[in-house]
């Protein structure tokens, strides 16, 4: 570990654990194991969500937990529909090895989770979204960001599902007209952690240069 | 701290380090201190962001790295046009109290940090954005949550300023069609971080309990 930078920089072990949980993190689609999640772990993981940075404190966000199966093979039939529709979307060679990637654990995990939106939540005019309207939705994102930076502490893993419509989740959840869908995820113990993203080991797509993407003063000078 | 949960949980120590990371961040505007940030400093927390999740393994983001004084003038006007914008919004009671927050830190932080989304990389079509277009934006604001978090760890105090209009931003820093901003961030050392929220501790809105957020198997159901 590098010299602390500052007086108010972590030790070195506390820093060590945040990076570790950054670099360590996957998204969990095959390795769920049918170990229960106890309530209390799963309190922790909520509990770190809620402390999320939002806009003007607004804490716009819900989670729903779901561990009925029953739901569950709800939200896996809308899956399989907009997966077979998003198959048809990629060219024959890509549409193969797409097919070939298991890209959701909604039955496998023991938990899953609809994190929300309120847009309405402390009225219409909220300080930091009066000229961004979606610093809302952003904030709910960095929720899910704690989540599963904390879940990845706690051994769990954690997916995050997009390939679904989300008037299907609207109905399946009953949802009110105010409330946006941001992330159904799938949370569970795990066989193990892939060392590397699945896209990634899988050759889909490489890991960018940091560099390349880092600009200085203005767009595109370096 | 708690037992660990499974046996891929992080050791006390990591975990710690990861739950204070999440209660400890904060929103800093008027703490920045001008102690200089130094590249290599800066290149951990980026990288960092680099390794926040992203959908179909496209890394949608880019940074951009300001130090220039000028520029962030014309970045800070740009904040109190939107700002006397937005104070007009407000009743007349509540907004006395607005003008009187400071809400970011433009000039004083060592270094402004734009966060972009290039909506077009990697090609139209990418895994898990098919039928949630808005899936790429969202992994950009993992990036910052990511940053933010190791920029806490570090003793490294970030602000987001969203009281901005996007196209002022687009035009101060040249960016093209389809880029789209997503984050502006103060950065720096700070002489402390404030114990809470800032909006919570002026008493502008209180903390929601977590138990009134959690619904169970279906919205509104407790």
């Amino acid at each position: 570990m590098e010299d602390p930078a500052g007086p108010h920089a972590f030790s070195a072990p506390h820093r060590e654990g945040v990076y570790k949980a950054i670099f360590e993190r996957r998204d969990i689609r095959a390795q769920f194991v049918d170990t229960p999640v106890e309530d209390e772990l799963l309190d922790r993981v909520l509990l770190a969500a809620h402390h999320a940075p939002s806009v003007g404190f607004m804490q716009p966000w819900n989670f729903v937990v779901i561990r009925d199966p029953a739901t569950k093979e709800r939200v896996h039939a809308a899956f399989l529909r907009a997966h077979e529709e998003s198959a048809a979307m990629f060219d024959e060679k890509r549409r193969r090895k797409y097919c070939s990637f298991k890209l959701e654990g909604i039955r496998e995990a023991p938990v899953n989770l609809l994190v929300t939106c309120d847009r309405s939540r402390s009225g219409p005019v909220v300080i930091g979204r009066t000229v961004q309207p979606d610093m809302d939705i952003y904030s709910t994102v960095c929720a899910v960001q704690n989540l599963w930076l904390a879940a990845r502490a706690e051994g769990l893993g954690v997916g995050w599902v997009s390939i679904i419509h989300e008037q299907d989740l609207r109905e399946i959840f009953g949802l009110p007209k105010e409330i946006e869908v941001i992330a159904y995820l799938c949370l569970g113990h795990v066989s193990h952690f892939p060392e590397r993203p699945e896209l990634e080991k899988a050759g889909w797509l490489p890991r960018l240069e940091l560099e390349k993407l880092v600009f200085r003063e203005q767009w595109g000078q370096r």
